[in-house]
C-alpha cells in the first residue's frame, strides 16, 4: 500500500474572480525525499492575496503558477522523515510548499521553528512576510518618522493591522484605518488605531477626510484605485505612499478606475513607491527583534481566521479576496 | 507728464485653455522705487506652462495669481533706477516681476547678471530655473546613474531638452525623447538624443518600444496622461519616474486619463515622485558650475523661440502651452 497526499492544483487560469472549477483536488503518492532533503506533513497553510497575481500568465516578479501543477505557498508542518543534517523528525518547519498534505523541502529553504518562543502560527503573520511587510513598508518604504499621520487601508487584514500597530508603536501621532465592515472598525479601534471606518459608508474622500481632517503624511497602499486617489488627495507636501497591494484589481478583467489626481503628486512632491518585501530581507534581524519584543510584551496583537481541511483551501482563499478574514487566514490541514 | 508702463493683467480666470479675454493689456504709470528697491525696463520675459496653474483658483505650491493684478513671472531688465547699495542704473537684472514694461523690485530678490559670463538670456534658462529643474529632477529626484536608459518627455521643450542633454553628459546609456512635431525631432537627434518620436505618429507605448526596445530606467516625466502609462510600461525593476509637469492635464476641465497600469509600480518596485525646482535651491551652486562648464565647453546646446512685444505676452504664453516653442519661450520687451 502507498500512503497518498492530497494536493490542490491550478486547473485553469482564472479569467476575473477565481471560481471552483479553477482548482482540482488530486490524490498522489506521498513523496521520498533525497539528500538534503525532509518529508513534511503540513498543519497550517497560509493564503494570501498576492497569490491570485500568480495564477495569471503574467510576466512578474515570480513565476506564474503552472497549470497542472500544485499551488504553491507558505506553510509550517512537522518533519516526518528526513535526509537532512540538522532537522530531525518531529522538527517544525516554515516553508513554501504549501497547498499539499505532504510536501518534500529542500533542507536550505526550510527554517525549523521553536514552539516554546511564539504560538507557531505567527511565524506565518507577525514574525513572517505579513510582519516584515508591514514594518519595511511603513519604516523603510514609507519612512514614517515620529509625530505623523498614517492612513493604512485594509487594514482588518494579516498586514494591514500590523502597519496600523507598528505606526502607533514607532510613534505616529494618528492612525487611521479602513475596513470593510463594522465588526473590522470596532477591531481596529481596539488595536489602538485613532480612528477607522468602513470604505462601503460613503466616498473614501470623505471618511477620510472626518478621520484624519489634517491630511495624512503616510499612505500604507493595499488596496489601489479609488483609495489611492482618495490618500493622494489627503496627503500632505512631501507625504509617501508605500504601495503594497492593490487588492481592488485582482480580479478585475477590465483597466480599473485609476487616480486621477496624479498633477498632486507634483505640487504636494508626493513619493509614490512600490515594493515587495524580499528585496528588503536585510531589515530582518532588527524586523524580529522589534516584533518579538512587542508580542511579548503584549504591545501588539494580531487576529487569525482559520479555516479547515486542504479541501477548503481554495475557498479560504476566495474568503481572503472578499475580506472574509480578520487578519491572518490560515489553513488548519 | 507722467511717464506710462504696459502691464498684462489677469481680466479673468480661464476655463480650459485661455483666451485673449482672459487678459488685460493695462497702461500704468511708471512706478517710483522706494528705499532697498531698483526701477527696471524689462528687456526679456519668460513665459512658461506652470503659470497656467497659477491661474486657477486652487491651492498649490504658490498663491494663484490674483484678477485684475499683474500676471508675474521671471524676467530679466535693465535697472533705471536705484535706491538700493550695491545695484546701480545700467546693471541687467533677474527678478520675478515679468509680464509688464517697468518693474519695481526690492533689491534682496534681484540678482545682478554679468553679460560677459553667458548671453544674458541663458539666465532664463540653462543657467535658471529651467536648467536647475532638468539637473535636479534627474540628478536628485530620479537619482539617475551611469549606464541607464532616460526616457524625456516633451523634450524640445525648455527643460526636457536641457534634461536630455544632462543625461548624456553624466553617461546615460541610451536618451530617448518625445516631441510634438517631425521638426522637434530632428533637433533632438541633433542635440545628441540617441532616439526620438512624434508622440503623434502612434501609441506612445509602441513607439517607446521601438525607440527603447530593453525598457527604461528614468522617466522624466513633462507630460503625465498616456505618456506617463507608457513610461510605467517600459520602465524596468527598481526604475523611478521624476513627475515635473503635466502639461497633457494644464487646461483640461475635466479628470483626464490616468494610468491604468499603477500595479505595475509594485510588481516592478517603481518610484514615481513629483518635484518643485525650489526644493533644490541647496544643488545650485554645484549646478551652475557644472552647467557652465558644460556651456563654455559647447558641451551643451539650447534653443530659444522669440516673440517681439509685451502686448504678445498672452500669445507667447498659449504658444508654449500648444507646443510652438522650441526651446525656451522669452518675450523681447
Amino acid at each position: 500500500m502507498t500512503a497518498e497526499s492530497l494536493e490542490i492544483h491550478l486547473a485553469s487560469r482564472p479569467v476575473g474572480w477565481p471560481t471552483a472549477e479553477n482548482f482540482a483536488l488530486v490524490r498522489v503518492p506521498v513523496p521520498t525525499p533525497g539528500p538534503g532533503q525532509v518529508l513534511v506533513r503540513n498543519q497550517l497553510i497560509s493564503v494570501d492575496p498576492y497569490m491570485r497575481g500568480r495564477m495569471n500568465d503574467a510576466k512578474s516578479y515570480v513565476p506564474p503558477f503552472e497549470v497542472g501543477a500544485v499551488l504553491e505557498g507558505g506553510a509550517i508542518g512537522a518533519v516526518v522523515a528526513s535526509e537532512a543534517d540538522g532537522i530531525a523528525p518531529g522538527d517544525l518547519v516554515l516553508h513554501g510548499k504549501g497547498w499539499r498534505e505532504y510536501a518534500v523541502v529542500d533542507a536550505a529553504s526550510a527554517r525549523v521553528l521553536d514552539p516554546e518562543l511564539a504560538p507557531v502560527s505567527a511565524y506565518l503573520g507577525p514574525l513572517g512576510g505579513n510582519g516584515l511587510t508591514a514594518y519595511a513598508g511603513l519604516l523603510e518604504v514609507a519612512a514614517m518618522k515620529p509625530g505623523e499621520t498614517v492612513f493604512v487601508s485594509a487594514a482588518a487584514g494579516s498586514v494591514g493591522s500590523l502597519a496600523g500597530q507598528i505606526a502607533k508603536l514607532k510613534g505616529a501621532a494618528r492612525v487611521v484605518g479602513s475596513a470593510g465592515s463594522a465588526a473590522k472598525v470596532e477591531r481596529l479601534l481596539a488595536l489602538g488605531f485613532d480612528a477607522a471606518f468602513d470604505y462601503h459608508d460613503g466616498p473614501i474622500r470623505e471618511s477620510l477626510r472626518t478621520a484624519a481632517p489634517d491630511g495624512i503624511d503616510v499612505y500604507f497602499d493595499n488596496v489601489g484605485g479609488d483609495h489611492l486617489e482618495a490618500a493622494i488627495g489627503a496627503l500632505r507636501t512631501f507625504g509617501r505612499a508605500a504601495l503594497c497591494g492593490a487588492i481592488a484589481q485582482y480580479n478585475a478583467t477590465e483597466p480599473t478606475p485609476a487616480p486621477r489626481n496624479l498633477a498632486a503628486v507634483i505640487t504636494k512632491r508626493l513619493t509614490l513607491r512600490g515594493f515587495i518585501v524580499t528585496d528588503h530581507a536585510a531589515l530582518s534581524g532588527q524586523f524580529l527583534r522589534e516584533m518579538s519584543g512587542w508580542l511579548r510584551a503584549g504591545e501588539l496583537r494580531y487576529d487569525e481566521t482559520f479555516v479547515d481541511g486542504l479541501e477548503n483551501t481554495p475557498d479560504a482563499f476566495l474568503g481572503v479576496l472578499r475580506g472574509e478574514n480578520l487578519g491572518k487566514m490560515l489553513v488548519r490541514v
